[in-house]
């Protein structure tokens, strides 16, 4: 999975492929450090993400495979929502919001 | 799915994979700004979408995931038309036709 | 569906995937402005294409859905033979041949 | 396979795709000559890799291809850590650790 | 089909994947003129290629489409050892081994 950073959406209200009600969302690609590579996709989320969040992307017929995207045309989904990234003993990214326990 | 712009359209009249009557259109992906990156793609069309329209594409064998492309060999089809996008609280592309309710 | 150009051809007497008796052709990618991209792909032919074609290519799962290629080892196949690309007003390629009607 | 070396894990609490459970590490991608290409990715585990392992990563929907990620949302799994590569007569990699037998 | 060069092979005693027996062979792809891209691949091996030969290589799910590859986690599969390869009336590589009937 690639990790990205909601930025935005996207109102389709044309669409084809069991796309209806579903919420798409604008995701920039982050690198391993997190920093903003400036190239966007439109995904389907399946967590509730929201702006600012950094997220799991799943792609290709993966894409497909949560209870939400199920024989949906999506070839990009929001699987995840990141709470802590780790490179070696570095805490490079923690999510805090008060909805946490 | 990525975004694009319909600039175009493909006639192949010997072709495979249950393509017939199906339209085929150029189009040519846009960046998060809405730049257009000089690299396009023929798509199979499932939403009637037309010269100019901003739109959804889907890849890989989510391409075949619609009413329309179910069996039907293409890797890249258009799954929606775009209303609206907003990066932020900006509005970055609202497309404005007569036909809209 | 990427657009390609029929520039030559492989031959492989051992092959697996059953590929048995397929023809496998050399293309190489098209631009939008049809020109050529310098990276080139070898693909299975499903509709009798010669080399100077300019054909449809579709690549992933959607590239064995078609009758010749159902369980064939191939991720990009040949499924259409281009007779007429149009951007805007404006034809940027037309096939003309003895064999069209 | 493309090869990785793991430098890092990712934890997020709210996931769809059925990756609860599975760990997901952060993989960089490594050329043929094992030098760090810079561009990373996230991946579930299925073989117990370790932080500094030399790894094989499966994409696509070969990722769910293993016991672990049937029916799981993900576009990346490590299938293996690598204990040798040779380039002709030369071992360019030599994994050496306790645990060997 | 990318075109291929066998320049390598990978063990990995550890694995997943239902990749017990296979060979895993390093491969670097070539463009249309046979030079060597430098960028490389770990492949599934199912036609008994050995170092130096040129081979198709099939991808993503069309990777498992094979007898041996079947169910197996495989995104890169070897499908095909090369014996001529022509573009135009050109020959630009022939295959000379002794075991050619």
């Amino acid at each position: 999975m690639k990790l990205g950073k909601v930025i935005g959406a996207v109102v389709a209200t044309r669409k084809e492929g069991k796309m209806e009600g579903l919420k798409i969302l604008v995701v920039t690609y982050l690198d391993e450090s997190l920093y903003d590579t400036k190239q966007s996709v439109a995904c389907i989320d399946t967590v509730g993400a929201g702006e600012g969040d950094v997220v799991l992307l799943c792609s290709s017929s993966s894409a497909r495979v949560t209870q939400i995207t199920k024989n949906v045309a999506t070839d990009t989904t929001i699987v995840g929502i990141v709470d802590l990234i780790c490179l070696g003993e570095k805490r490079i990214y923690v999510k805090s919001r008060g909805d946490l326990n």
